[in-house]
């Protein structure tokens, strides 16, 4: 059983993702909000790649549970309910709901994922728990970085790397380099996620944004227990 | 002025490379061969895509003087001259000659980059070197790790890191989350580089085909001060 980390979604070959267990990273912030959501006791999350399509698609399912979230350019579209920040995602707001999403990077690496014999959705939130449900596959498992508009997202590459770090304990693993490298990365930036999230890209336009509490809530790691798995278009909880 | 690294060639945006700096780095091992061929006196480096296309540019330009070099499985393909082993590339064989080369990553890497303001090709044995080159173009600089046919790979990572490290000593960088992942990645392992070249998947492929020596060699840090540079389809020495 082996390992591998793709750092964006350009260019994967179908064989790391067919049959293979895969995991889906979009730290800052779709996987977080994703996952803060069904914990919160959202019923289902559809994602879908454009703001269009969403608006079509609670057209269509005709359910008043339906909510619309997502961003574009990380801030809330015109119309939709909420935005993309984990910290919307209340149970107030969201549980018994079902909510339909989308977000520039995150909902395509979802969609690309969709070859694989399982997809879980990760994030530094819940990244022990992925962790642990994708060990008990037994089979090799591929880590998709969502990155940020093509480019490598230094806030996804060190979720991937906590999460080969923890399954390599967990289970005998061999690494390919893209596992290799980013388990290393992660063990040089360990003692602090959060600097390592605030220096990113993401995190840095995030904080201009005024929506600097995020990247806090986004690099705490396993605050969450809730693992998030995709499958015939919907996203639920594990189990 | 900022610098980015992308870990493979796939989905790389235009403008990450239209009026650029741009380093290609095939560590094991394009950018080393070249750069040790171009140190032992060949003239000039033509890099195509395929050995087909070799052996007809042979014939077109018709001068006794071209060798014919490259792999395909890290192997010599048949018919040629040379392989891709640097230790081959050899003062008495190419000094004075015209070298057609191809191989399965770096060639395709190089050829992605043509767009660049300035291609430089970068590996471990002239990192030094093209960090300098690179630095005095006081432009943004993308740097291009070739990868191992659609995956990541670590000693192109390696480098690049760095390349990154010595640029930011240099000058006055701005780094986007490629170029700081891979610095941190470099600055984790830069007391045993040839280590981490050893544990790669591409180290290990050349160690099993009896090419170790290749690894040690393509480890050595600054053991060679040519910068090949690369421009109407022709690679040579700068200056």
């Amino acid at each position: 059983m082996e390992i591998d980390v793709f750092t964006g979604i350009n260019g994967i070959p179908d064989e790391a993702i067919n049959n293979k267990t895969v995991i889906v990273i979009d730290v800052l912030r779709a996987t977080t909000t994703i996952t803060v959501a069904l914990a919160a006791g959202c019923l289902e999350v559809i994602p879908v790649l454009t703001p269009e399509e969403a608006i079509e698609m609670r057209a269509r399912l005709g359910d008043e549970r339906v909510l619309l979230g997502g961003e574009r350019n990380a801030l809330k579209i015109p119309g939709f309910d909420l935005g993309n920040s984990p910290r919307e995602y209340t149970p107030e707001i969201v549980a018994g709901k079902r909510l339909i999403i989308t977000t520039t990077n995150g909902t395509r690496a979802i969609r690309r994922a969709a070859g694989g014999h399982q997809v879980f959705l990760g994030a530094m939130v819940n990244a022990p728990s992925v962790a642990t449900a994708a060990a008990w596959g037994e089979e090799d498992i591929t880590i998709i970085c969502s990155g940020t508009k093509d480019r490598f997202s230094l806030e996804d590459f060190l979720a991937a790397g906590f999460i080969v770090d923890r399954l390599t304990a967990l289970n005998g693993f061999t690494l390919r380099d893209g596992a290799r490298a980013a388990r290393d990365y992660y063990l040089y930036r360990r003692d602090d996620p959060a600097a390592a999230l605030k220096e990113s890209y993401h995190g840095r336009l995030l904080e201009e944004l005024g929506l600097g509490e995020d990247v806090d809530f986004c690099s705490r790691v396993g605050t969450f227990d809730v693992v998030p798995v995709y499958g015939g278009g919907i996203i639920k909880k594990i189990g």
